[in-house]
């Protein structure tokens, strides 16, 4: 049994990833973190899944439902591990940077919440098999990307994303003694209500790509920012991100 | 007369930036921003220079303090603008980022403060002469450079530094139209109560070269990240330092 915590898993990219991930296996267990369960689609699926599918309450900005939902899990699990860890909980807004009034509130969300989950769940994932760490992050986080992406007016997220990468790279050396295996990817600009419908690929296309690349990672991989690789498509070449 | 704003210039870095820029030429007035005035060293330098010496009261963490200073820099300009601004004030803690319990306060001074300087300070710099604003980052911000300084455990530094490399290069874009140079500077690791006595260089070394690299930056180096220069230090090359 290979055990999964997804955040944000209620919509977007953290749903299509739940989906497709539990879809896959028999053998896998999901704990879909999410703060609420009123998306139908969400519904739906724990209801398709009702053992191995576990929705679990979490706001990532709050300390304290993340340490009742690690007890949760951990009771859950009943001694076993937690083998991966999907960071996927984000927010973004449009503006121009100099109107920017948000920036505190989504590096609470984007980072310290990644922090915060990563933190509280260190102690279940060092009894998993996989040590795996994933944080769903963007290219608009690439300082170097800025000179192609200075029109995309999502000031805070890019600024938010930025440091994930920081704080990822920073998780990814002080863990690798132990065997862990902590990166990034950006899933590409997807047709989710974030996206929006202008979007290049449907979530599905994207989200195959990031699970494959979760799946192949290994610990050659810590550290790593990878794009996806979709055919046909020059901008998304699985190759790694400059920062 | 050329005018400069500087925060954090009670002591270290932003210290000696004011001495060394106010003892450069008669022809130049400085606002020291400070939250106190309690540093016999800066209540020195401010009795020396009593009228082109202007310490005004900033904790960047408060966007009040930050509004009251624009106020009575705008007063004291009368009609002038203001022509450069470094954003210098910053804090740093040692630490496993595991046990990181500083994320938040951090990214308050070290990324928010700044914004919050640049947003307040706008008005006035748009009627400046020179358009210039200097953050002082630090080469422990550059991900790409985590390979070589992972052993270095300042993870809420790192990682804010990483968040206002990228502030730097968005506002960049932002203000290119309007004749802005933005751009960062890795002051290098300097004798400072900060950098501690083990540190490579005096800071008055380090500051030397952060000025020259201020006064000879143009409009081709917004958004740029520069490291010192500093004969026989090959880590203080002057080049441009990957993100």
């Amino acid at each position: 049994m290979k055990s999964y915590l997804i955040t944000g898993s209620s919509r977007g990219i953290g749903l299509e990833m739940t989906r497709q991930l539990i879809g896959s296996h028999e053998n896998i267990t999901i704990f879909a973190a999410a703060r609420s369960t009123t998306n139908p689609e969400f519904q739906e699926l724990l209801q398709k899944y009702p053992t191995r599918l576990i929705h679990v309450q979490v706001d990532v900005t709050s300390d304290d439902s993340i340490k009742k939902a690690a007890s949760l899990v951990a009771a859950k699990l009943d001694g076993r591990g937690l083998d991966i860890l999907i960071n996927n909980a984000g927010v973004l807004s449009y503006g121009r940077i100099q109107d920017m009034d948000d920036l505190e509130e989504t590096f609470q969300t984007n980072v310290s919440g990644v922090h915060s989950m990563i933190r509280a769940f260190l102690p279940l994932m060092r009894k998993g098999e996989q040590k795996k760490i994933l944080n769903i992050s963007s290219s608009l986080g690439s300082i170097s990307m800025q000179s192609t992406n200075y029109l995309m007016a999502v000031p805070s997220y890019k600024i938010s994303k930025a440091a994930l990468n920081m704080l990822t790279v920073v998780y990814a050396y002080e863990l690798k003694e132990e065997d862990f295996t902590i990166f990034c990817v950006s899933p590409g600009w997807l047709k989710t209500d974030m996206g929006s419908e202008n979007a290049d690929l449907p979530v599905s296309t994207g989200v195959a790509s990031v699970l494959k690349i979760l799946s192949e990672a290994d610990k050659k991989d810590n550290g790593h920012f990878f794009n996806i690789e979709v055919p046909g498509w020059e901008r998304y070449d699985g190759n790694q991100i400059s920062w």
